[in-house]
């Protein structure tokens, strides 16, 4: 599967304002506004909506994240194959929520590569973004933890940090697309950080907890269209 | 949500046998036997399958993990809330393949409660078993990991470990249900561990991996229909 | 190794006021006390300052905590054959500053045993209190985590916690000491403590931030010497 | 602390043969060829003795292991400040048998520079080589886990992986040292470690279980003596 950018991923997180029924629901807005709009627009259900969710949209659905583990004997865990099987085109993977090990995200971006699976590894400095980007996912995403949720989008609030982010990657891998997250809700946010060099946003709680999700997402995609 | 015994609950764990499409499938074979013969069976599928499942059948279909937090800004995790809103009339909890620790099972059993979902731990140990009674879960499995996937039923092969696991959960609490699983692939194993006094099985492989699932539930319940 | 009761159980935690040479400075003070007073005193120093701190004093020394590791190729743990080696007599588990799953509380109380070890297992309710003690260690240290370090003493603040602990803990298994923790740092602290039924405290930052810790450690012992 | 080239840094794992007395011993022995032969020799001990040893040698002694956490209220942790106070060094990170997180290399090794602490970060593959390479630390040691332990020396069975991982590393950050393990146990191994561009080896089981701790140092830096 490939992606398109500029990409809007969209974290339903743990919220129960997207769980169950209304994650089909919120997938479905995306899916509205992606056809209106031909801006790309993907979602990461929670896990036990995974396949419920991406039998119900034609938009990408990325799992939230995924064990380093093959399928076998193994209660409670989360693998790739599980994902691709439910309709997944791929997986955010060592969320500041959810961070896993390096060895872990190298031997499951290798396998995901295998799978044809898409990776979205995210990080919490520009330094360990040069670092997962040696890796060699299909996307970085870079979120400063201390911005995530608050409203203050780090495409405004910390420019430098985004800039530091894709200089690092560069040098090290040039082929991996940067995403950036934290505290993105507004189309502004969202062209602020494509204009500093990324190739879209992450976010969560800007979508997820409007009033209104159309509103919401389209006001996201709105300054792209042209 | 209340469940009756015996009880024959079948973890899809990771196997791809059983994941995406197919969990449906071995749910519905599980539901068709339950409506032929009464007898309660479950089913855990995977996570990332659980709302598919959980909105297909109408037997008890349970989480195989959860985790310890809230909903809220949580990535990759899996709450009660969500498994509930997925459908799910309980879960599973410290599987030796997924263990948590003393503490996320009491904050985890407590909240179930709340919620009115169920809750089996299990334990590796007669002592651990105790230990997860005085929590005081729907629930106890004992499952000596060294039989789990062997087909060297606990039931026959150590009869005592589950004889003691009766003994010493019943001085720490007697309203927690015990089951017992690791090994067990016939209905001559289910009918040992009912003999011994357990309320039923946990059981994954011996069912998962059989060539025809209907007939391999059917020989697990026929001893109990008389 | 025996240990007599009532005890005070000094954790030095991470601090950098009780690390290296001042752990053993630390150790030599409470000893001090514990000649000069006969009330059983003993320190739990750091990791890296163990085998230093227990060859330094006659009192009893504990590890803060032990991985469930056998000897062997295992990098950055802590076995209970190390700790044995280095001179300690026993240790903490499960603090809630460190907490681990119940199978491993279960197999380090074993071996702890088999090589006569003493083991305080901490506990976080009196749920868990009576969890732990079904897995029969030397001693249950009850501390709800919201009165660690803020100087309320939980003998005081929440006796009905500790009341409930007692009577779950000898249900469970009454050969099992009970301290309890979270708060302490005066002598009337320890006197109540002792007054509900348990056999000690376990404090940490009561001692190891005091100005004057020879004081600080008579005053908790005064009450205890009529 | 600036450390010399080649080195040979000796992990006494959680061996029993290098525990509590025989820790200091076997320090003492590599200090002894240390001091005859001018090579770089270093220890890293186990936890619990490490201020013991680092009292006891005048060669540097590394922690095996540290966590991502700052002097204050955490039990049974070990903080950079502590192993400094101990009189160690520097650090071993991410050992194959106790891996953390991306973040938290990150943030260990950002500290250690302020504290002028020597860290030393293991990897896997070439790839996650290449991905702490780019977090900077002082060196970093490549070790396939399928040969530690083995006595199949990496240097001769897998030269392969040590160039790729020696080129992949310089692409990302030329200045960070790289070592081997895996296997290593001869000054054969060594010579040929050294030959492939490496700065020097790690190893363990090839001295802590030798029965002449002199003889199997010495063998080992024999070969770099012209």
């Amino acid at each position: 599967m490939s992606i398109s950018y500029p990409l809007i991923l969209i974290n339903f997180k743990s919220y129960r304002q997207s769980s169950g029924k209304k994650a089909v629901e919120l997938a479905k807005v995306a899916e509205k506004v992606f056809k209106k709009t031909g801006i790309q627009i993907a979602v990461a259900p929670q896990l036990t909506d995974l396949a419920l969710v991406a039998q119900s949209v034609e938009i990408p659905v990325f799992s939230q994240h995924v064990d380093d583990v093959v399928p076998g004997a193994h209660t409670g865990h989360v693998t790739l194959e599980a994902i691709k099987d439910a309709g997944a085109v791929g997986t955010l993977l060592n969320h500041s929520e959810r961070r896993i090990r390096i060895d872990q995200i190298d031997s499951i971006v290798k396998r995901a590569k295998e799978l044809k699976l898409i990776t979205c590894v995210c990080a919490n400095t520009p330094e360990v973004s040069a670092a997962v980007a040696a890796i060699n996912p299909t996307m970085v995403a870079i979120e400063p933890p201390e911005l995530i949720g608050t409203g203050i989008p780090v495409s405004k609030a910390k420019p430098e940090i985004i800039t530091k982010t894709l200089e690092l990657v560069r040098q090290v891998n040039s082929e991996v697309a940067v995403l950036c997250g934290a505290g993105i809700s507004t189309g502004e946010d969202v062209k602020a950080a494509i204009k500093l060099g990324t190739k879209g946003v992450l976010l969560a709680s800007g979508v997820v907890k409007a009033k209104d999700w159309y509103k919401a997402i389209m006001n996201l995609v709105e300054p792209l269209l042209k």
